[in-house]
C-alpha cells in the first residue's frame, strides 16, 4: 500500500489519527468498513463551508448567484480534478473489480474519496482545521470567482449547449397544469432532438418547471458528452 | 405589524439584534431587501447540523440511511410543518399580491422563511446556539427517527404508490448506453400511466439510471398530490 504520509503531506494535513484518512480512501468494493459514511459527513460539511464563506465573501451577491457558485465547487467534477491535483487515486484501496476497471480514474469515487477526506479530517481534529483544508483546496477558485462568471440559469447553458452543437433549440411545451389559482403546479416537457424522449419538470411556475426539465437534459447531456471524452481519453 | 418578540419566544430564543429576525420573515414579494440570502444560508447550516447528528446518533447507520433520514428531516415540507407549530405564517412579511393570494399559507414560503430563521440565528449568535436550536426544532423527529423507519429507495416507493393508488406498476425502459465499458453511462425512461411522458434517468448503473427516473416521477407525482390537497383544504 503506498504510504499515506505522502498523501497528508499533499494536503498539508497532519492527522492525529491516519486511520481515519486509509477508511476515507477505501471504497465499498473493498467490504463493509468504507468509505461511505465519510463521504456523507464530509459532504454535508463541504456544502456548508462552502456556502457560509461565499455568503460573506460576497455581501452583494444574489441567492440565485451564491447558490450557482456553490454547485459549481461542489459539484462532482469540481470534485475529482481536485482530488486529481492531489493524486488521490494513487491512495485509493479498492475492490479487485474496480482495481481491474480502473476505478482509480474514476470521477465519481474520486469525488467520494476527496469528500470522506474532508470528513475524516473533520473528525480527526474539528471543523476549523476542516475549514482551512477546504479553504486551502479551493483557494484558487475562491479567488477566480465572481458572482457574473458563473454559469447561467439552466434554460440559458442548454439553448447555448444546443447552437454550440449545431441542433435545433429545446422545444418546451406545458402539459398540465394543476392546484388551486394561487398554489399551481406545472408540468412541462422539454424535447431535445438528441433525446429520445423529452425531459419533465414540475414546479410552481411556468418558468420553475422549464427550468427544471432543462436542468435534467443538461445534466443527461453533460453525463453522455463526460463518457465520451474519458472514453476516447482512457482507452 | 406582529409583534416578533412572540415569535422569539415561540422558538425559545432570544435574538442579540431582531432585525435579523425581521429580515427572515421577508419574502421577495417585499422588494430587494429580503430574507433569500438568509434562506440559503439556513439551508446549508440545517444540512450540516442534521448531517452531523444523525451520524453521530446512528454509528451503524449506512450512507444510504443516514441520506434518506436527512433529506426526509430537511425538505421543504417538513420544514413548512414545523414552521407551521411556531406559527411562524402570522410574521410573514409579504408584498401585495403575495398577501392577497395567501401566500402566509404556501409550504414554500413557509419552508423558506423557516430556513432563513435559522440563517439568522447562526449570524446573531453564532453554531452553537444554531444547533441548540435546531435541535430543539427537530428533537421529536429526532426521537422517532431509526435508520429503517425511513423511506425505501425511489423505486419501491414508486411501486408501492402505483399500487396504492391502483394503477399499472412503472415500466422501465434502457433507451441507451454510453461510454467505455468501466465508465458506462445509462439512460432509462420510467413510464407511468398518468403522466402522459416517460421520465428519465441517466446513472453510472442501469440501477441508478431507474432510481433517478423513479425520484423524479415522485417528485411530480407528490407535487401534484400536494396541490390536490391543499386546494381541496384551502379553498
Amino acid at each position: 500500500m503506498p504510504d499515506l504520509a505522502i498523501l497528508a503531506k499533499h494536503l498539508a494535513y497532519q492527522f492525529t489519527d491516519i486511520s481515519k484518512l486509509e477508511q476515507a480512501l477505501t471504497h465499498r468494493s473493498v467490504g463493509s468498513k468504507n468509505n461511505e459514511r465519510l463521504e456523507y459527513l464530509g459532504d454535508a460539511i463541504l456544502g456548508y463551508l462552502v456556502a457560509t464563506e461565499l455568503y460573506h465573501r460576497f455581501p452583494q451577491a444574489s441567492e440565485g448567484q451564491l447558490s450557482r457558485m456553490r454547485s459549481n465547487l461542489v459539484k462532482g467534477k469540481t470534485l475529482a480534478i481536485i482530488a486529481k491535483s492531489l493524486s488521490i487515486g494513487d491512495f485509493l484501496i479498492l475492490g479487485p473489480g474496480e482495481l481491474k476497471s480502473g476505478g482509480f480514474r474514476r470521477d465519481s469515487i474520486l469525488a467520494g474519496a476527496m469528500e470522506a477526506v474532508i470528513g475524516a479530517v473533520y473528525l480527526d481534529k474539528g471543523m476549523e482545521s476542516c475549514r482551512l483544508l477546504v479553504q486551502k483546496l479551493f483557494a484558487e477558485r475562491l479567488a477566480q470567482l465572481t458572482p457574473d462568471s458563473i454559469e447561467k440559469d439552466p434554460k440559458t447553458r442548454l439553448q447555448e449547449l444546443m447552437q454550440s452543437l449545431k441542433q435545433p433549440l429545446p422545444d418546451y411545451t406545458l402539459t398540465s397544469t394543476d392546484g388551486a389559482a394561487h398554489d399551481q403546479v406545472f408540468i412541462v416537457n422539454c424535447i431535445i432532438t438528441s433525446l429520445k424522449e423529452p425531459t419533465i419538470g414540475s414546479g410552481g411556475s411556468r418558468r420553475d418547471a422549464e427550468q427544471k426539465a432543462a436542468q435534467i437534459a443538461l445534466e443527461i447531456l453533460e453525463d453522455v458528452a463526460d463518457k465520451h471524452h474519458s472514453a476516447t481519453s482512457h482507452e
